[in-house]
């Protein structure tokens, strides 16, 4: 399996264009566009979205957020981690290995991660090393979280 | 469109069965199952679950969980509200007002709703009477939240 180049994507019209390639496009991605427009924020501005692209085009890419660890309710001891949304390839892009390349990009940040594995995805995040957490329904209220430990870290009881 | 009875489901082997037709099938109902095996949560237990059946066949579902107002970042009063997820039709059912049903059954407590709209399901949910929020990243970390406001209510800013 190949491992892709992942570059930390720039706001700009064309990133926003290429978005809307991709199934999850909404508020976040219409609301930079907003911003853009409006002279908010600039051309260039860092975006919470990493991508990997063949060519020109963009082909597959994922967002992350930090969370402060006040709010942390996953990891032992609690701790900054990563949110990890909108994992996504492009049809005809899959099975090469580039979601793989942007989430071991993220865990080379070495913070854990947490995810929300949707629509019978856990297969695939055990693969990528993910581990299921226990589901605590108030917590968790309907997620299906699993989360990344880097060494040390364990999941909080 | 027809109005279809909504039940809440009742935790057993029968309804765990069901839910694997369900595409979003995960941690939630593996725990329930468990909790089930194990005699931690008694059968027929009340479940975040309501439904719709076609004769003896669940068709469609979704779970509804309420937050304590303590909670609340997205409404003007905070109050307790209904998070909405896993509202899902089975294929060969939907188009038939099922999706539309149980949103009114959760509309029908009179609290505030908010889902995250996925893949492009926007205008599902404003044709159910549902209004996007302004994106706040910090708050909504690549979700796509939609609400839904009963009288007197509006977004918290």
């Amino acid at each position: 399996m190949d491992t892709h180049e992942v570059v930390r994507l720039h706001i700009n019209f064309k990133t926003l264009e290429e978005f809307e390639n991709f199934r999850e496009y909404g508020l976040q991605e219409l609301s930079m566009k907003e911003d853009l427009e409006a002279n908010i924020i600039e051309n260039d501005s860092e975006s919470p979205f990493y991508g990997v692209y063949f060519g020109k085009k963009l082909v597959g890419r994922m967002s992350l957020y930090k969370i402060d660890k006040k709010f942390d309710r996953y990891f032992e001891p609690p701790q900054d981690y990563y949110e990890l949304w909108k994992l996504e390839v492009l049809p005809g892009y899959q099975g090469k290995g580039i979601g793989r390349s942007l989430v071991d990009y993220a865990k080379n940040f070495g913070l854990p991660i947490k995810t929300n594995a949707r629509q019978r995805s856990d297969d695939y995040w055990k693969k990528l090393g993910f581990e299921a957490l226990t589901y605590q329904s108030d917590r968790d209220r309907g997620e299906n979280p699993y989360v990344w430990f880097p060494k040390g870290v364990s999941e909080q009881k």
